[in-house]
């Protein structure tokens, strides 16, 4: 082609630029959306892979995979993240995203390593709201050691979104010899939870409802991979782990006791719930038991190993208040039971529906 | 522990299940939530590695990288889709979402694989429609070689979102002579578009609002992987590609060229669009070259090569009529320049910002 064009006269007229909300035009695929990924999630999250800024992303999953050893395998996870208020006590949406993304890695055993975030934003999204919520996602990242690699933006109208919704992709590599899944409980395995019950269901709930406790509830929302880390040194043989958010400790142990099919008795004064959470629920009418939590795990092991990896857990900040609630049984297989402080035993069902909605 | 409960007197009450539309339990953890993944999602994308229904899916992955051979590569990528209208003719967001996800790791020259599907519901979304859209991911990720492999269900209030909103992630494994990536575009390249411009965007906005045109317009979202292959089969040289999705053809050379530090001349008429679509846009004052498409791409490969790489893109059905349409130039680097069909040329330059919003 002959004739080169003039450019020097031509101007690029760009009106919508410098918002202080987010628009419409900041999910086109436009000068907008490329301004506020390079000045806002740039800065915050930019690493040499997502600078790559491809459709996707090239990882050398090979060198990954080789540095955990002969026999490692690849765990992948997701989650979307729509908890309302996007502020809560104890942390926001972005932090939550990413401890949730990662401890979903980690209940596999996997080292969390690589994560993707797709942003999708509401009209009239105040940029500070973002920034700050970016910045959180940096910072929870460097926390539990991963990046973001990919990323996406979508901006929806005006009343048809929440402010801000996250869903993240995690990738994690698993040890070679370790092999924790659902289905792997057994009859005689130790029950063994990491902390208190109940803290970031309540503390979100205390937020949106506008209640105000005479404690401060705050949530627990932690990236759970080194507690793993430490457990699985201690015993190769942990056979289930699960993350006890929504519905809670009984959910978790519901979906363990059906995949493995094996019951599970635990007595509920070995729960640890703080006296604070314990009041509000009180309050409420709701069950520690069913109250999501984000920066919680349940274990079975077997009894054998349990004692050794209860001090690791306990070794561990993040599971300093661990505690043995209870056993594996080959009984009322797909059951959970509960011992009452009063002597008797109770059915502890997975939740039927609603019992806090928009908690994660 | 002593003393078995006595489970056959025990009722599990769930008055919340058979609801016809989604409500807010669905998204709450529990008996509900399992019900739609054991009735809905199961039966439709159910597989070996999602039936895993663990907190993260474990992937062999070193096998899958092995198969492709020494030096290949994983590709990673999210994206998330709140296309409005959710049904458009020509397909559904389901769809739209399986083939973006696919489209997006085929420009790293990559075998889509995995996907992670990750779906926020509004309160009141008909069970039905749902039921359609998983359908619909199910014959996507049929046609296009992928499975679903991880996967998550929130639920928002009733106003909060939009019908549904799906996020997903996709892995794929590049081959490893592979090597194509947005700056390897190079001043003598010639630059090849796979087909007709504008095809989803007009077909999505037509329905959105109301508009009624004599020919039917429909979106061309289609996977572009076989095509890719093809093209890869045939030149191993390969420097650039992009699918043409939100801010259509103009943003996709506007980002090659940034990304290249190179220039783009192409010739206007040169660039395919339907007859319908151009009358289309006539009407209603767009430029197809700023449209969406979701079943096209843009290549840059060397001058040597375009011709059998043109030659292989039209032997494929989704290549049909593909067309040369220009050439990569040293100068004005990051600039993309139309000649006009009266002998003019003119900037093509990235989209400010909305053009057409809610198109992905």
């Amino acid at each position: 082609m002959s004739g080169k064009p003039r450019l020097e006269g031509w101007t690029c007229p760009a009106p919508l630029r410098n918002y202080p909300t987010i628009v419409l035009g900041h999910g086109s695929g436009g000068l907008m959306m490329a301004d506020l990924i390079r000045h806002l999630f740039a800065p915050a999250l930019g690493n040499e892979l997502l600078d790559q800024m491809a459709d996707s992303t090239v990882i050398d999953a090979s060198s990954m995979l080789q540095a955990a050893g002969e026999g490692a395998r690849l765990a992948f996870t997701t989650d979307s993240f729509v908890v309302s208020p996007i502020v809560f006590p104890g942390g926001d949406i972005g932090e939550l995203a990413v401890n949730g993304t990662v401890n979903d890695l980690a209940m596999s055993g996997a080292e969390p390593l690589l994560l993707s975030a797709a942003f999708i934003l509401e009209e009239g999204l105040p940029m500070e709201t973002l920034a700050r919520i970016a910045e959180s996602v940096r910072r929870a990242c460097e926390a539990a050691g991963v990046k973001v690699v990919a990323g996406d933006t979508k901006v929806v109208n005006r009343g048809h979104g929440d402010g801000v919704y996250i869903s993240m992709a995690g990738l994690g590599v698993i040890p070679p010899a370790v092999r924790i899944a659902p289905g792997l409980g057994r009859p005689g395995d130790a029950v063994l939870v990491s902390g208190t019950m109940g803290d970031h269901g309540m503390a979100v709930l205390s937020r949106r409802e506008g209640l105000a406790f005479e404690t401060t509830l705050e949530s627990d929302t932690a990236p759970l991979a080194g507690l793993v880390k430490a457990m699985i040194a201690t015993s190769r043989d942990i056979h289930c782990l699960r993350d006890l958010t929504r519905g809670g400790l009984a959910a978790a142990l519901n979906e363990l006791a059906a995949a493995s099919k094996v019951g599970v008795e635990f007595y509920e004064a070995r729960v640890p719930v703080r006296p604070a959470v314990r009041a509000a629920c009180e309050m409420l009418g709701f069950d520690p038991l069913y109250v999501a939590n984000e920066g919680k795990l349940v274990c079975f092991v077997p009894e054998g190993e349990a004692k050794a990896v209860l001090i690791a857990m306990r070794a561990h900040p993040l599971g300093r208040e661990a505690a043995r609630i209870g056993t594996v049984v080959a009984d009322h297989p797909e059951r959970v039971v509960a011992r009452t402080a009063i002597g008797g035993s109770r059915l502890v069902d997975l939740p039927a529906g609603e019992l806090l909605p928009r908690i994660c």
